[in-house]
């Protein structure tokens, strides 16, 4: 059984960057990642921030936000 | 082939959760994981500054540093 992970992102040179290493490292066999770009699915930034996401690019995984190096605060996105 | 990994930390709280979450996701068939706790060794700071570490938990892949979450500053561990 796969879990499910998400990759929030906005699109910004940081976020490009950490998506290309998250998406090579992660497992695909054991979880099913779903890249979220919140520029173009602002609508979701109520949903990231609800897992805790405070800064993209982030990954969430069973309820728990990573924040992968840091690109822009949530806040700026809305 | 597996390609080399390595995860910085210093034993924080912060660390703690960010290595589960890591060691969970990363694919073993293709990345060979090696967990580093800096406070147990020092000599290893500048290795991981060479690596572009500025902060503690971060995730080494091919030369290039995530930084996951932050737990603490390189310069504190020194």
């Amino acid at each position: 059984m796969t879990q499910k992970a998400i990759f929030y992102h906005a699109g910004c040179p940081v976020c490009v960057a950490a998506e290309d290493k998250i998406t090579e490292v992660i497992d695909r066999n054991r979880f099913e990642l779903e890249i979220v770009h919140l520029g173009d699915a602002p609508k979701r930034i109520d949903e990231a921030a609800a897992n805790g996401v405070e800064s993209v690019p982030a990954l969430v995984i069973d309820g728990t936000a990573l924040h992968i190096n840091h690109g822009a605060d949530l806040s700026a996105l809305r």
